[in-house]
């Protein structure tokens, strides 16, 4: 097999974390949701705190998130782009959930989505995740309305 | 020359720019904290908008923030994080910024940095990079005082 072939299979098992992630987020899947990710990830999420350490931390955050829900969860990815080396790897996406919330307020917000990944004993492993929306100078406000 | 010895060079390469970077901020040096961009870089900054393309807008956006501030800049990275393939590599970081805004207002502010490059004839090249900071969700403010 060549570089170029490796490459291939690389870019698209890593498009396939991705698309395994979106499905367990729509099946409510918190096994699925957390595969994937090596133990000790860093994570930097669209809320508070500043950063968070272990794979725990990111199923303790998903659990919550998913069940603030009713009904179906909507998860789109956007402008997926995908780089990978033999054995480095990130990828960054725009993100939007839609979906009603406990007490009926509908969600539909975009996020911006960096994972990088790291290849560990022949598995694609996410060891750094960096989620957040970005700020309006004027109100201090952060931009839950904003669209791609 | 090892496989080992390529990677730990590539790391203190990009541990270099880094660094560089930082300078750059701290001497007010456009050109330099432009270096070491791929012209196409996607960028997710911390202010709007949601995310902005080539390394024009990076530098149109540097040097409006820098012109913000007189005196002394005051810039610090913490919790560098490197991972570096053979042309693929990625870092994280708690970044630091204190100084003062025209008009007096002290600035004291740290964010998360993500920084992911390629390797593109022999030169090592940011082709994204993430910054951000969180929100809290209580008030939709975004996290400006927040600390490591």
């Amino acid at each position: 097999m060549t570089t170029t072939d490796n490459r291939t299979t690389a870019e698209d098992l890593i498009r396939n974390v991705i698309d395994d992630w979106a499905k367990a987020i729509r099946a409510r899947d918190l096994d699925k949701m957390t595969s994937n990710y090596a133990p000790n990830v860093l994570s930097f999420d669209v809320v508070e705190p500043l950063q968070s350490v272990g794979v725990g931390a990111i199923r303790e955050r998903a659990e919550e998130w998913i069940s603030s829900f009713v009904g179906p969860i909507g998860y789109e990815i956007r402008d997926l782009s995908v780089t990978a080396g033999d054995d480095v790897a990130f990828c960054h996406s725009l993100n939007r959930v839609s979906a009603t919330r406990i007490g009926g307020h509908k969600l539909d917000m975009w996020w911006r989505a960096t994972v990088c990944f790291q290849k560990r004993g022949g598995q694609w492993l996410a060891t750094h995740q960096h989620n957040s929306v970005p700020f309006d100078v004027q109100s201090g406000k952060a931009s839950l309305d904003i669209r791609p």
